[in-house]
């Protein structure tokens, strides 16, 4: 994996956090769905991802609006319904704006 | 591992991704010299961490002031010099500021 090559800031990142369930529950398909479109959306800037005893996900977009637009995707709705249902055992989302990179 | 417990946003988040090289050299120790460090800075809110081809920690902040101090100080300097010779085949640093947690 390469890390995100990301524009000069700004730009916006969100950063999920998270503890995933015992069970499988289709995860691994839904999350393989879920990379393929979000790569798809207007302002998507890349994205770089680790786990071990938590996951850490950082997606990085162009601005916020871009953000609020995949936010009001349906696949993407359905993701998190289910995210919450079946897939963790809790998560945090944080939205920022980059200011710095080196 | 839990979450970090941050605060109300706004608040900041340093994004560090980074690619281990493959001998320790001695990373075991400074990592848990400079987490002991880290953890009494004025503005340190927390912490989150995961690695497995990539590793990714976000470090979370009161404010641009105290990331700027901590950086000054020389046991993190002398780890930012080592990491960059013997710890990390790369790495990526982005300095954010958190609008929205949920």
């Amino acid at each position: 994996m390469e890390f995100a090559n990301t524009p000069k800031p700004p730009y916006y990142a969100v950063i999920f956090s998270s503890v995933r369930s015992k069970d499988d529950n289709g995860y691994n398909d839904m999350s393989d769905q879920i990379e393929a479109l979000v790569k798809q959306q207007p302002g998507y800037l890349g994205m770089e991802s680790a786990r071990n005893e938590i996951g850490i996900t950082v997606c990085y977009w162009k601005d916020m609006e871009s953000i609020i637009n995949w936010s009001k995707d349906l696949k993407h709705q359905e993701a998190k319904h289910k995210g919450k249902a079946f897939w963790y055992e809790s998560y945090k989302v944080r939205i920022s704006k980059v200011e710095m990179e080196y």
